[in-house]
């Protein structure tokens, strides 16, 4: 197994609101160190979850501060530089650097059409402005790329890229990345970003996870990543069925879909349990109301999140 | 645990041809006998690997006939009525059942431009006209629909459907499907139909497999289902392994894409062990020749499927 | 221009069914001849808004049937000879010539995922089995494969396709496929089925159309052709200015989406307008009702096409 | 008809780069004054074709500063002001407006999932920001979202918006949307980016195009332009037919696909006019080389737009 320390669970930190919608730093100490004391192995701050699309620059340069200190060396930081195409990302890469994180995290190139010699091209050139650790982040439901397996043995044998962030839902190509990297000496770390079967990822060989859910019980995905590296594979399995079950919180949504209802949840979930002080989401994107809030506490409630007697917070 | 016996291993069956293109009795006979024989728990006959799209009505009719002959009560059979709208599948399902098949495995409507409503009516309907059991054929990358799971859940608990083949790839949702299942008191059989990650499926509930791949090796598909069955997921995982790495037989393939290289692929790799006569397809799919033959005998030989000083049949 | 007979507008027929759901011939005949008396320049049977993927084959050719007998020669009689891979629409295009028609459509194979050499050796094996004229139907929202303009051209200089029925809304190929068909020596018909932007295609050089709205009025369609033929481009504007008004009556459709609210809404049109004697469709389609035909009536009464102090048909 | 400044011929601008890829402003000024000196009615900077998704925030306001300089207030710049989600544009939106442009282009929100709520809200939210000329670029292909008439018709009657530049290819949707624009009192500026088939949408009641095409061949755009509003149809139909054959500069290139065949094959076919001083492109994307630059050239010759004696530069 690999001695590097990008493995475990990373969670993809959920970024806490104001009610005037600013950066609540309060809350977001909060629930980073609730996930720090929790066991988790690094955080992941500007992903998806994290907002990455909705702040503009200065936001997220503002995430990326506060994060360094808050975490101040207790676990590796990684930062996402997601941007349209190739010099955009440099860009980003630059200044996320320069406030000592400790990877990077690159998707494919978006909105200009391209095909795969763009795709692996783009990786190599975001290489050559950066010594920093890279991953690829392989997100085809947001880039409407899907990163081939061969093209990423080819980045990870040449240096190019250190490991694989993998939220494709294409568990056979993951697998199949597994046992590929495994034979060339296991150059990347291949983490997976689907919460809900991680079990499975784990069983199959996947050096971790990045589970946006662990911003909500970081607890449990810290005790199945110890238990599947003890090989109780049947302890893995209920903390996953736990988990799959908690997951419901973004199932019953009904006001929204996408990133309003998946990230809304969570960041609902989270208000309710005392970690986050409102549910505020960023424009365009509006905070989850009324029974799609109720319906997200009797989840919480019924996997044991919150005390049953507890009033839905208004 | 279900009473049912659609569960454990039910290998889609992979159809040989002669060298004009007709069915090759003597091959199908071998082939089913060995499957029967390496312990799987049934068979399931004109699906997408069994070339149903492939086949007129009178072609299928022969496969099914010469399906039950063969099988002869050893192990139930499945019988695919895949068609474009609903009464045509009632059609196929009226005519399936004359010939004694156990089950029915229908997908959601294609071809035709409908919603969710379609959809659920179409299953349905179709309850209406038989009274086998109903599988629903959870198959977007044809059919261009992912069945929902909360609609499977009603068809579920309304006896119209009888059990799930999921082949959608999706197994966030088919995680869900296999929880919520349980809560009704298991209404379904949920197979999966992805030969790489069974060994996730069965960590997670499900209650059989549907591999494509188990044409080639049952024995290792059988051994992977009663590994689970004793909780030794070691085993399950070794045996997953090797069977994600047999898999490659369809990844090296140059000479076309789809279903042409995947079940090419598996009909040549029976046909270099024997099993076949020959590699022949259907039209307008064109048996593998040449440099893709060769690489599918090196996956076989590296996987211990084929004596490895065999020579490559040509 | 082309001496070919497959020009000018040659509707697909939508089909009336009774209140039993079975072909009503009464309201068959009289929309049939209404059309023709219209000067329509031929039929087509069994296209998608002929229900071909709804109909069992025996209704299939039940429809074929009635069709040559009431069409009686006035014009050519096009046939759908849609089905899932080659030898099933092999099945088909023997079954509809035993019938009479004048030519076969047919689609790129559906259902089996494959690459564009299956699609052009598709259409190549069909020419084997039939002599009569066979039109490419390129319906990638249907079978989810776009027919390249290359291909086409390859296929019509080789004799193998006589013409093209577009209906895939992309209007930058069929705009060069008009130009290179023209510089080949035009051995193909080139008919749009885009019922909204006709007068966009017969400016560009279409040799016609096949619009499913000619069903509910035959005469604008007749009459934009005309005045196309004659260089009178505003009128054609204003002909298509009315038609596409006229095709409101789908777009204000709120109990469904796809075929449903498409078929179903000329079907209603034409129930009302007393050509059709019911709005009945095929399972699992259910037939309009309630304030989605009273939306269609209006559209109907500001349109002309009816009169304004029509009642509403229950 | 509407007194719009933003209506007949309005190419979003290619950028000619050095051998260095930085911003050639020697051809730069050379293609701007040319397009002006043709005629055109305004230019739009920054869209897909000026490679807006490439260039990092200080390259783009670049170009904005050179773009407003040259043109010097001959016509009406646009300026896209494209990026991932609202926030982030509205940034885009206030710096692109500090340097004294006339309207802004913006998409749907990209890369985050969301829905019809979010994509209506993005808007709203934007012209909160500033009183400038809005309109929405309709780009499904690039953010994978299609602008629903409907909605762009709330947007436009409540001044959201001024105006839609439609790349969605939907011509039937554009169609409606321009019926229904004209019964509102045209309370938009309604411009298709397809060029090569204009024609169409000009008969249909487009105030104009965007067509990149005009970056290589302004003058015919412009004439087109002039002869739909005289109503010299045939004459339009004429030009369109040369621009069409011209946009096979865009079709044999077998290098790669995308965006780096279409804007690749503009900027070599300046290149090979001489208007360009070389057909470089930003990261990740390569210049077009040997025969795909050959190809070009021989469709360039054939079209007219280059002496057919002229050797094809290196």
């Amino acid at each position: 197994m690999s001695e590097s320390p990008f493995r475990g669970v990373i969670p993809p930190v959920v970024i806490p609101l104001t009610a005037k919608k600013s950066l609540d730093l309060d809350a977001f100490h909060r629930s980073v160190n609730r996930m720090i004391d929790a066991g988790v192995d690094g955080l992941f701050f500007l992903g998806s979850s994290g907002e990455v699309a909705f702040l503009t620059d200065a936001q997220r340069y503002h995430v990326l501060q506060e994060a360094v200190a808050v975490v101040n060396g207790r676990v590796p930081v990684m930062a996402g530089i997601i941007d349209m195409e190739t010099m955009r990302v440099v860009d980003q890469a630059k200044r996320a650097a320069s406030f000592g994180v400790d990877a990077l995290v690159a998707t494919a190139p978006f909105y200009a059409l391209g095909g795969p010699k763009e795709v692996e091209r783009h990786f190599r050139a975001i290489r050559e402005y950066t010594d920093l650790p890279l991953f690829a982040y392989d997100l085809p439901c947001c880039v409407h790329t899907k990163l081939a397996p061969e093209m990423l043995m080819r980045l990870g044998k040449d240096g190019v890229i250190q490991g694989v962030k993998d939220s494709s839902g294409d568990d056979v190509n993951f697998r199949w990345l597994v046992i590929e990297n495994e034979e060339a000496g296991h150059p990347m770390q291949l983490l997976t970003g689907h919460e809900v079967v991680v079990d499975g990822a784990l069983l199959g060989g996947a050096d971790g996870s990045v589970p946006g859910l662990a911003n909500v019980d970081p607890y449990s995905y810290v005790e199945m990543w110890k238990a599947s590296q003890a090989g109780d594979w049947n302890r893995v399995r209920e903390l996953q069925d736990h988990l799959a079950k908690l997951m419901f919180v973004t199932r019953g949504v009904r006001a929204t879909v996408g990133f309003g209802a998946g990230v809304g949840a969570f960041k609902t979930a989270l208000w309710q349990m005392g970690v986050f002080n409102t549910n505020e989401m960023r424009e365009p994107v509006q905070r989850l109301v009324g029974e799609d809030v109720e319906n997200i506490v009797a989840v919480l409630k019924k996997q044991g999140m919150m005390d049953p007697d507890a009033p839905v917070r208004q």
